[in-house]
């Protein structure tokens, strides 16, 4: 195990990077897909279970986590590693996104956020200062500053001053993190500038010079649209420095990561493997599979024969007679199965990188899944 | 494997026994728990998590399986075995007990019973000709007859003339079973008789003039309290064959099973293990406990230090934080955990029957579960 944070860049083809962030609690080998945790638990999966797909990291809600269990119930109890029983690297969000997304009678003004949870309508206050304390009470390898996640649409001048408040509380952010945090944890800052290229410029530099461990590009998979998506990852990541790793927040489908990828981007979360999962929906490598559709009644075919997962090899009629029946075997193997092709298709990314090949195998999943997508239609 | 189905008895301490049942697909030593995978998943577990809690058996539902995703589906698909990814013994009810708990508009005569699906309104024929073909296209390895569960509370004449009606079944659905089944599966005839002596006398005595290679006690634990259900197990138990299986239908707690093992039954099913553990509820070897208990928020203790369960493991605080908050893995670990209890406890039954300690064995368990119950008062 590596005494601190460390990322060592081991191929690229084209702008696409394979490399290993090390830290003390293990290593991440990127591209990097890290399975939601929300509340200190992947829905539906069993720790070990996240762990044979292939993770070497997940990520946890700071927003969620805060409001209950509540982060000095977690610090008094050991940590969230030994609370939710997964020993290798979290990185926590800085809990800006979801009082957004989630809470109610916001406030933002430049000490923070106030806002009334959406479990029990508790007033409480997120500054940049206690979004790092709380990622330190959970004890969180890699944090990320408070910012604010600009609406979409916004105007030119709404996404400028927004993302200077976000770099202000981002040095207030780092301020705090200096004092609180452990030796070996990281903190990334979060480019923002909605879809405006000068302004995804200004905020990457300014954060470069104020000097983090790690980028994220934040503020996208908001409504812009993929195009829109692709084009200021790919601004962004002109910018930003080789030697860091670079973290897209929120994305997003296999055709997504992997134009993404192309554009140089390192880390990715999202809940779609296992939201998809809770909702009969299945990747695999033939493509997305609903298995509510009634043609999976009698298909005796595994549900991803190329798949090395054990949820996998569960026949489609089976489980298409879980998901119709609504019984959670249904949602846990096709969570179970949805993580690992996440895995999957990142370790094939990883080597198609290091052997000089991932234009031509990004080409061939985003047809799969094309033919997949039109066979797929659910006529049930 | 064996050949045949097969009853050995090992040891015997007052009327309580153990033994082993020989099946083709493996052996299920006595007394033994059947956990109820009542859609063909025993629920919110994986297979071999199941087999993993030293279960031998479970019980699938006829009724339910008939229904959704039909009999004859899963024996196109190679039967229910291979269909659920479970390769041990299954045990099927006849499907008469849900018809009368579930179903609407049920219409009984000589020749079967006629009902109303709960799933989608058809209307569904059930003879006990039929009821032995729909097991036998499932596969199952132990068949049970068509009777009529008698409901509670019934009068002597309403108990007497429906057990006469079960007996007429009984040997309609042997008949069936002889031309149907496939060497080395197993049908048990089923005493009924409500809360009566004699007519249980009866009832037993008939079946064992008609024979069957196990003997279940059925009409139980519908209502007429502990009390009543362990002296018809008595009486029952006393007039059953000793070189047969003896099985309780549908029962129980601990002190239930225990009790029941005491006056010679050999083996259980119930929901209560997995329908506990979707409702916050956990058996321990410390007796049961609420996880919704506020009493839980800071417990750093495993679930059950006494356990050899891997779901055990957690603990109670991160469980109640789970149960709160609606996750589906408080549901996956507390049936877990609880199957394996149930497991555990059939296990130390065996060993302190052949010990000839049994009676001191169920008197500290019931001691532990009456000192538990008082303590877990759920407050919160």
């Amino acid at each position: 195990m590596a005494e601190r944070f460390a990322f060592t860049l081991k191929a690229q083809d084209g702008s696409a990077r394979t490399g290993e962030i090390a830290t003390p609690r293990g290593v991440v080998r990127t591209p990097a897909f890290m399975p939601v945790g929300t509340g200190a638990t992947v829905k539906a999966m069993f720790p070990e279970d996240v762990a044979a797909t292939g993770a070497d990291i997940i990520l946890a809600n700071t927003y969620h986590l805060m409001l209950r269990p509540g982060a000095e119930r977690i610090a008094k109890l050991g940590g969230l590693h030994g609370f939710m029983h997964w020993d290798k690297p979290i990185l926590t969000d800085s809990g800006g996104y979801q009082v957004m997304s989630l809470a109610k009678l916001r406030r933002i003004d430049e000490s923070g956020v106030t806002f009334q949870s959406h479990i029990d309508g508790a007033s409480v206050t997120l500054s940049p200062e206690r979004a790092i304390e709380v990622q330190c009470l959970l004890g969180a390898d890699i944090q990320m500053v408070l910012d604010e996640c600009t609406p979409f649409p916004a105007t030119r001048d709404e996404a400028k001053s927004s993302l200077e408040l976000s770099l202000r509380w981002a040095e207030r952010s780092k301020a705090a993190f200096a004092s609180l945090s452990q030796p070996g944890q990281a903190l990334f800052g979060i480019v923002q500038g909605s879809v405006y290229p000068d302004l995804r410029e200004t905020s990457a530099r300014a954060l470069i010079d104020l000097g983090f461990d790690g980028y994220a590009i934040g503020g996208l998979a908001v409504g812009e649209g993929q195009g829109a998506m692709l084009d200021m990852v790919a601004v962004t990541a002109t910018v930003l420095p080789q030697d860091r790793p670079r973290y897209l927040m929120g994305v997003g489908t296999p055709d997504d990561l992997l134009q993404s990828i192309a554009r140089g981007v390192d880390m990715f979360d999202c809940v779609m493997p296992t939201r998809s999962g809770r909702h009969c929906q299945a990747f695999t490598w033939g493509g997305k599979l609903n298995l509510r559709n009634a043609r999976y009644a009698d298909d005796a075919t595994p549900l991803d024969p190329e798949s090395a997962c054990p949820a996998a090899r569960y026949e489609r009629a089976y489980l298409h007679h879980l998901v119709r029946s609504g019984e959670m075997l249904g949602a846990m193997l096709l969570s179970y199965a949805n993580v690992q092709f996440y895995q999957e298709l990142m370790a094939r990314a990883r080597a198609a990188i290091a052997q000089g090949r991932f234009a031509a195998f990004a080409d061939e999943i985003e047809q799969r899944y094309r033919t997949a997508d039109e066979l797929d239609d659910d006529s049930a």
